[in-house]
């Protein structure tokens, strides 16, 4: 894996948030704020950049089930100084409920919760990232902000986000990081313990997690996805550097079951031009 | 403006959809439509490509305001042969008022309708365009089938869309055609006639005309879209081949205060790395 210097890339990235705003003619950043890592690190980034000042805080929790991590958003929030007029809470219920009832999805938990089908489930937590992202965009025009992103580059090649749901944003500070390496900068931007310790989870029904679902954690994905796919090794070099050949195996199935992603959408050709 | 020779290049179009069914791997395309000519024209070359069984229609409109254009786009439905049992309905009033309730948008029609404020219409037909696309996409996924988008090359150079709204999807058809050549297309497709004479609009609220909104037409546009940025001609050269001046400027104004949405999201740097 590769080694990178926490504090000059700190440095890097704020600069790259200040740069683009000033470029952008924006003076305030938005950010959706979960409790967790990756949007956390975002915030503390934007917070150094710009001052507390401008970082407007948006929480999208469905109901109660994200108290906990409601919770330890706040700590952050209350750290960096953000004022409490500038920090919003949107419940996402009313509104993913709407869509599940239309849909068929069963009414309120019971459309991603634990006896849900796989893919009503799935169906149901795209459509909470996407209300997510009505809401954040929404309040985005009202403020006249730019939207800070929080994927990281291993979701990104994990394709571990929801099309026009999470993914979506004006700014991606954390893209080029992979998850082992935003924990880094976690650290040394001294975030929460509580946030540091908490199991990753795109929150999608209570007590999921990320490497539940993947079957390998991101300390082996990051491995594999920097090893196969940026240094060009082997799986065999790398099961010979110690990773157990399952978790590669797994790696790699996931990421060319996601290979698509990235590719859409899918342009048509130019028309044939008789006359230019 | 250039040429374009319409039955090959309906053909290139119709082989670009079969292909990337087959290379994609799905057997159905979902369409979204409106009753407007782009939507039209991608589903008349969608059921040419791979036939009427294979596609699926959704027809979202916002309670009765879109009662005409419904009907339109029943005409072309019934012409296509497109199976009544692939054809949905899914009125999206009730969820997004739930938004604009939640937003203090007002109630139903009021968010967007004639009395609502410039920021308010443009925040409510955002809305509006979003949840669609949520509908749109729950709908693919239930049905594994790709959807076709609608976006010509006029709109997205004018930046006339609402990101993760109407121009999310998953096949671009007509991305490489203007608004005038997608007219080209659609009357050697013998769309319904009342589809090529209704005056375009993005249905924003009753009445909305994208020209009445331009402040100029797609005519002007095109050859300006054209000219400007494809032919390499200036200003100068345009208003000598026949142009108003007036409508020149308007175009270039509208296109530079729209650049900045093809640049996003602006992804961060590298980290800096110290052993790879």
């Amino acid at each position: 894996m590769r080694q990178i210097d926490v504090p000059s890339t700190i440095q890097r990235l704020t600069d790259f948030i200040q740069n683009t705003l000033a470029s952008a003619g924006f003076s305030r950043l938005l950010v959706a704020v979960s409790g967790g890592v990756d949007s956390g690190t975002a915030l503390a980034l934007a917070a150094v950049a710009s001052g507390p000042g401008s970082i407007h805080v948006l929480m999208m929790p469905y109901g109660a089930w994200h108290a906990a991590a409601q919770r330890r958003a706040q700590l952050l929030i209350k750290e960096l100084q953000i004022p409490s007029s500038q920090t919003y809470e949107n419940d996402i219920a009313p509104m993913a409920d709407r869509f599940f009832t239309a849909l068929g999805l069963g009414a309120g938990q019971g459309a991603s919760g634990a006896g849900a089908a796989d893919l009503d489930r799935i169906r149901a937590g795209n459509i909470m990232a996407r209300v997510r992202m009505v809401l954040l965009f929404d309040q985005a025009r009202r403020l006249n902000a730019l939207v800070l992103g929080t994927e990281n580059k291993s979701e990104h090649l994990l394709g571990y986000y929801t099309r026009f749901g999470d993914e979506a944003s004006d700014i991606e500070p954390l893209r080029n990081l992979y998850k082992t390496e935003v924990y880094q900068l976690a650290e040394h931007l001294k975030l929460p313990r509580e946030i540091l310790d908490a199991r990753p989870s795109a929150g999608l029904w209570p007590g999921q997690t990320d490497e539940g679902q993947f079957g390998f954690t991101y300390e082996e994905a990051d491995q594999v996805l920097y090893g196969l796919y940026e240094a060009g090794l082997s799986a065999e070099e790398l099961a010979g550097g110690g990773l157990q050949p399952e978790a590669i195996q797994k790696v790699q199935a996931w990421v060319e079951s996601v290979e698509f992603k990235h590719h859409l959408p899918y342009l048509a050709p130019d028309p044939v031009i008789v006359a230019a």
